[in-house]
């Protein structure tokens, strides 16, 4: 049986290679030390990844399971604008999952440190029944450039990048049992290795294009509902130019119902003030922009359907304290 | 059945009253952030409170898991040397535990953070069938100030605050049933509501005055061994010097052992170079401290009894993966 010392050494062992010059005491400490680079601003997020809640041990392997409770919390990071720094993970593990799915869930976490840049900091670990993983992550924005819920005002642009359902269709090809089939296996890409949309949020903050900015963890009509709440404002979302998964017809699911409720995309949804619209390319770092709607001084959400008739679009998005599926939440 | 915004609204209105300017952006957004102290470095800390591993709910009520989940994750930044912040918390808690329970909870880690001067800046809940907490806390400290356990050498004498052994103490009256009586009462304080030595440790950064530094989280064997490992060392500890605490007869408890092994004090153990001792004082901001051994270039931990005898002092503090009891680590 591992001993806590050992998983820890396990970890720091595994993502040693790459330091950074600001982090004066990284892992084995009784904290962290880091030096604040000169002229910037700190973000932190801190987010849970539960067995149960948010993932199945059955369906996410531990590579995914890894990898993807990383992802989603330097999504966070990503939706301020920030770029990521460092990362501490909290583990509670049962016995049966300190050998080869320690290993394999270190490996998937491993790969989204590379890919994100992110260097260990520090973090611990515990026995217990089932899995729960806390993660949080330090990143730096230059100051004032932290790009806020608060900030949308009516006439301002909506904007979403990439497509919007992806993450839940693969969610649903789990749940009919069709994850295994060769054919399916593209449509899990989203659910398993979500992508923080760090490039794109940093080139906003940068340029600064966007007024206001979450990215969509609980499905755009959860996550539109806590732009327009923080900035006390509403907003009007066209469903025909929602950029829509192409969901294969054995599955009879309703694509625009999947991109406005569907959690765990991880795209980022930003507003952008109309005289700025010109300056906003269709793609940024590869990533595809669309204009869906626009904000409005009416407190309320409105779909507007193809026909030009109008609904007010319900938060329908996850939590966790009402439902029962696996999904993801913060 | 509250819902998890309401959850994090009755949190961020619990804590609302401290701002600080530093805090550009709290709880509310997807991430905090914060302009790092001029001239300071940040230290960051997280730790895990679960119930069924570090608590038990019928023992500790909901206003002590809430004070010692902060106090705890407070008291590794007070082994630093630095001052505590902010703090992030991550709630897991099953429906029935959203209620009264909650607000006695909130109540608790609220005293804590008015007590340990932190500002809650970000964190979420999320259902779950036992409670799980974790928290991040940040804080500052001089530039190279903060004492690691790296830095102990041979020669330099060892030393501790309070009284060792007085948590566990605690949690045997517990386990025997006998927390409920008023002539009890007053051994069960340190496990209930411990003592993050903020203002020792902020005092011996400052003064330059120690070599290195932990808090007693696991208990003096476990904690010494940290210090020893990191630091390429060994040490003697003289046990009749060890400040013990007083053990009612009836609990036939011996308190050498209580002390060696007892975790959870969240005393401050650290070196002193030999040519500093002069300039330690017998108490610092109200806590005693005590020499109880000296660093020595043999790697091995001894402890001499009364009689000048030597045996091998074997790590026998806490570890999650080995024990089944509900104690702490970290």
């Amino acid at each position: 049986m591992a001993s806590e010392k050992e998983l820890i050494e396990r970890t720091a062992r595994k993502f040693a290679a790459r330091a950074k010059p600001d982090l004066r005491i990284g892992i084995g400490d009784d904290a962290a030390v880091i030096r604040p680079r000169k002229g910037y601003e700190m973000v932190v997020t801190t987010d849970a990844f539960l067995e149960g809640v948010h993932f199945s041990i059955g369906v996410h392997s531990p590579a995914e399971i890894g990898y993807k409770a990383l992802a989603r919390a330097t999504s966070d990071v990503a939706a301020m604008g920030a770029r990521p720094l460092y990362f501490f993970v909290n583990l509670a593990l049962p016995d049966s999952r300190t050998g080869k799915w320690f290993d394999s869930f270190l490996a998937g976490m491993s790969r989204a440190a590379h890919r994100f840049e992110l260097v260990l900091a520090g973090g611990d670990t515990t026995k217990r029944p089932q899995v729960a993983i806390n993660i949080s992550v330090i990143g730096a924005v230059l100051p004032g450039r932290a790009i806020l819920r608060s900030g949308a005002r009516p006439g301002d642009l909506l904007c979403v990048s990439g497509r919007l359902g992806e993450a839940d269709l693969g969610l649903r090809v789990i749940q009919l049992g069709w994850d295994k089939r060769t054919k399916w296996k593209r449509l899990l890409r989203k659910q398993f290795y979500p992508e923080p949309r760090l490039e794109l949020g940093q080139w906003l903050a940068e340029k600064k294009i966007a007024s206001a900015m979450i990215d969509t963890s609980d499905g755009l009509s959860t996550d539109l509902g806590h732009i327009c709440e923080a900035s006390g404002v509403g907003a009007r979302v066209w469903a025909a130019k929602i950029p829509k998964v192409k969901i294969p017809n054995q599955l009879g699911l309703d694509a625009l119902r999947l991109a406005l409720d569907g959690g765990e995309d991880y795209e980022l949804l930003f507003t952008v003030p109309r005289r700025l619209a010109g300056r906003l390319p269709k793609t940024i770092s590869g990533v595809p922009i669309t204009v869906i709607g626009e904000i409005t001084r009416e407190r309320k959400i409105l779909l507007v359907d193809e026909q030009g008739r109008t609904t007010q679009l319900r938060n329908q998005g996850w939590d966790p304290f009402r439902s029962r599926t696996t999904r993801k939440q913060g």
